[in-house]
């Protein structure tokens, strides 16, 4: 394990609590708004290349950008590191992080350029441009809330003002799938917006498939709440209200999965990490043509179903899954309520011949 | 286990896969619309009289009918075999299904003559008249997606025009209760129109309480989406796409499970197969005076939970419960979710003496 | 056990079955509206201070009040024993319930005074006066149905009149936490008024983390549908049905739980009893800055999941769940449905120092 490392921490039950409290300040920080060997692009998971635990240094500055949701669809997002969902980190149970955070919603921050080739995000990022990034300026006060962190919300997510820094760390307790957002109010507001992402935490030790798993894919789930106005596309709050979505999205584009599907042979065992960020709805996750062979619930290899042709996620709810690729052919991913899945909530995988 | 039949097939985790292609033809077949010596209308299961395992001849095929939902309310349905929810199926885990459906919407399908006496399914709708059947014509291009089949969707559930049929093979890999339904473009509106319905699939080893269980039932929850126009009601999809349901249904008619209570002895262990086919909403299911003893998610005997006043559904998830019936009494079936069940997911179980 | 009491009585799988019909009648009963040595206010919870079985005497007289549910909005609730929601029960798996209800719809019954002093129940709503409760007269047939009971529902849970007095028995054969409501059609309209509350069956052996458990709670979820007219505010059917709540709350209240918060100790373990009475939403319950480390899905003992950021719970649906409070801090606890939050969905822990 990584060992206590501040007087403050102190063990229960095998995992560390009592972490320092967060730091907040202003510094002139300009460099990557993304940084971390195991931050990647959904629906791409860093492999954990590494033996036992780990202390990851990761950043992921908020800063606005336009994004695209559908075709002729963009909004000004509010955003982690700059795409809608934000970057995936992936950390074995018992990591510890050292997360850092600038609020730099007063600047134009380029996401794509200069930083191709800097990490596998930003390859990732430059490789997929179905959002369309631009760079937009809307100052706003922000804050993080990892789920996968146990921590005094009130210290470590706390708001931070633009130009502000805050830094803290959390252990990685417990394994699972985790959903991370912006925590300042109205928090329907700033995760519809587009502030959240996912956290893997990888057990200990594996899941007991870990070896038979060909593929492994990260899929957030979301509403969108966007009311045209002229020319544009804006929030929506009453229909965040009403629980009425302009559209449902898999990774953030009702495209990102079918212009770019998800990949694997007849045969093949694929493995997805499958949150639903909401910021309300539920979502029935379905492959159509497959059944799920194993379901995680939230990510724990000790909550186990099996044979499931659909899984039930509750908003900031997430289940790993795993299925084997009957044949050559076209599977698609839909959210089966089939009023979100008509609103965009589908994607696809593609497999080749055994 | 049946044995491999076709060369394209393979054997994983002793489930088999790699079905050889669907074929699509067209002939003048105009016999029995529903074939199946395991076909029965809801809420009756066929019993499984053969041990090991067997392959199926099965048919359905499409065509439209007026069916009522409520008193007073029809509409021209697309069906399976002529009922609001289709035909229920029963096969065992391990058993190969050779299924044949004609898209007959062209056609005027009588569904209770001239075949009464032909099969479970056609004894069952003939002695149950609260759908009132009329046969009507729609044509239109449908298919047929079984989630308890694992193939290429592309190949096995695709669309198939008027006039045409479609053929195709698929092993119960998995136990359970699932869901079939068209799968067509767009899928909100087929399944809406009346295009599901539940294949149960008994585990190789039973459940644990095989013997103790004195009625086994299946009931499929959904919703309908109709407005008034004049004197007719016809498909709404506006109000589907905004979860606005005219009415929420248990095998398919407001008073379906009222009319025709299912029925037990005090003492005795029911089981119910529960399907949620949505497609959209979720479903609460409750028996008011009754605790589920035993509830297997999704119908696989491996995912027990117990003591449970109220299982939660999403769309096309199922759950096989049982309760001990307490005393002799009325016991009401509900979607606890009020709003639902004010809109007619309601039913009744009648208990006789010990 | 708690022995068999009448010949109608019998045992299937050591559970009792078989209770005497229920007794309906009138009398001029005006005493305490609420009694019963382990009955209490959310969100506490008694302690069972005795060991093995027990029968309980318990009445929850059924009478009207106004009561408050945000900052100046009130309404005129009806209510089982003059609170919404109503007392919680704790019994222990296998205890006897004999139950009185009197329908004081008719009466102005005062619910604070002058029984301060007389249970642990009127002292916490005495000490509470977040509802303001007012007496208000509002003749209405009501009836009780205890999700924890086994009974024949039509009788146990019948309707009785302005007057009336109800008197039945039942088990609490199966452990959990468990909703009791009016029964009345419209049910939808008798629960969103009010009518609902929590029982907690702990289980006969208990939950393995019982020795470490340094709090537990009672939270109740509902929706409340309310609309003004003029200066008052009443219930909205057409908002019911719609599933379009004014509010949303957690013991009643929108401040219930910030104004009141639930306090512990950093490194404590708090175990919640959290009870989804809808009448119709789901409730995903997540608790800020912490993860649950079991969650017992409906408080039964043998339903454990682990390591769970939110779960969700359907209408009529409950988890026992229990985290380590990981620091000295504030923690909000939320429906992560966060357009259910923002109508009222949350709530506070506040944590000392280790
Ligand atoms: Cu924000
Ligand atoms: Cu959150
Ligand atoms: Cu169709
Ligand atoms: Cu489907
Ligand atoms: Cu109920
Ligand atoms: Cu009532
Ligand atoms: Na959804
Ligand atoms: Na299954
Ligand atoms: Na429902
Ligand atoms: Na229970
Ligand atoms: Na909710
Ligand atoms: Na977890
Ligand atoms: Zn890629
Ligand atoms: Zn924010
Ligand atoms: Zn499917
Ligand atoms: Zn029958
Ligand atoms: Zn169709
Ligand atoms: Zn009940
Ligand atoms: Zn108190
Ligand atoms: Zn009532
Ligand atoms: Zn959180």
């Amino acid at each position: 394990n990584v060992p206590l490392k501040h007087d403050s921490e102190y063990v229960i039950d095998g995992k560390i609590y009592g972490m320092p409290k967060a730091k907040i300040y202003r510094d002139d920080y300009n460099g990557p708004a993304v940084v971390g060997d195991y931050v990647t692009m959904v629906p791409h998971l860093a492999e954990l290349d590494y033996k036992g635990n780990k202390e990851h240094e990761v950043r992921m500055d908020v800063f606005s950008q336009k994004v695209e949701v559908a075709p002729g669809v963009s909004y000004n997002a509010w955003t982690f590191g700059g795409s809608v969902p934000g970057p995936v980190l992936h950390v074995r149970e018992g990591d510890r992080v050292v997360f850092k955070m600038k609020n730099r919603s007063t600047e134009e921050v380029v996401i794509t350029k200069p930083f191709k080739g800097a990490s596998p995000y930003f390859d990732q990022i430059a490789a997929n441009q179905l959002q369309k990034h631009q760079p937009v300026v809307a100052p706003m006060p922000h804050s993080m809330d990892f789920h996968s962190g146990t921590v005094a919300a009130d210290d470590k997510w706390a708001t931070i003002a633009p130009g502000e820094t805050i830094e803290f760390e959390w252990i990685a307790n417990y394994a699972g799938t985790y959903m991370y957002h912006c925590g300042t109010s109205s928090v329907l507001m700033h995760t519809a917006m587009g502030q959240y992402g996912a956290v893997v935490v990888s057990p200990k030790e594996g899941y007991p498939t870990d070896k038979e798993v060909d593929q492994e894919y990260v899929i957030v789930q979301s509403e969108m709440y966007l009311e045209q106005m002229g020319d544009e596309y804006i929030y929506d709050h009453s229909a965040a209200l009403a629980r009425d979505p302009s559209h449902v999205v898999f990774n953030g584009h009702v495209s990102a999965l079918s212009e770019n599907p998800l990949k694997s042979n007849a045969g093949d065992r694929v493995r997805i990490h499958f949150l639903n960020a909401g910021p309300s709805g539920t979502s029935s996750f379905h492959v159509i043509g497959a059944i799920f062979d194993k379901v995680w619930a939230e990510g724990d290899p000790r909550n186990t179903w099996y044979g499931m042709q659909t899984v039930l996620l509750g908003a900031s709810s997430s289940a790993t899954v795993e299925f084997i690729v009957p044949e050559e052919g076209v599977y698609k991913l839909v959210d089966h309520e089939f009023a979100d899945a008509e609103r965009g909530a589908a994607g696809a995988l593609y497999a080749g011949p055994r």
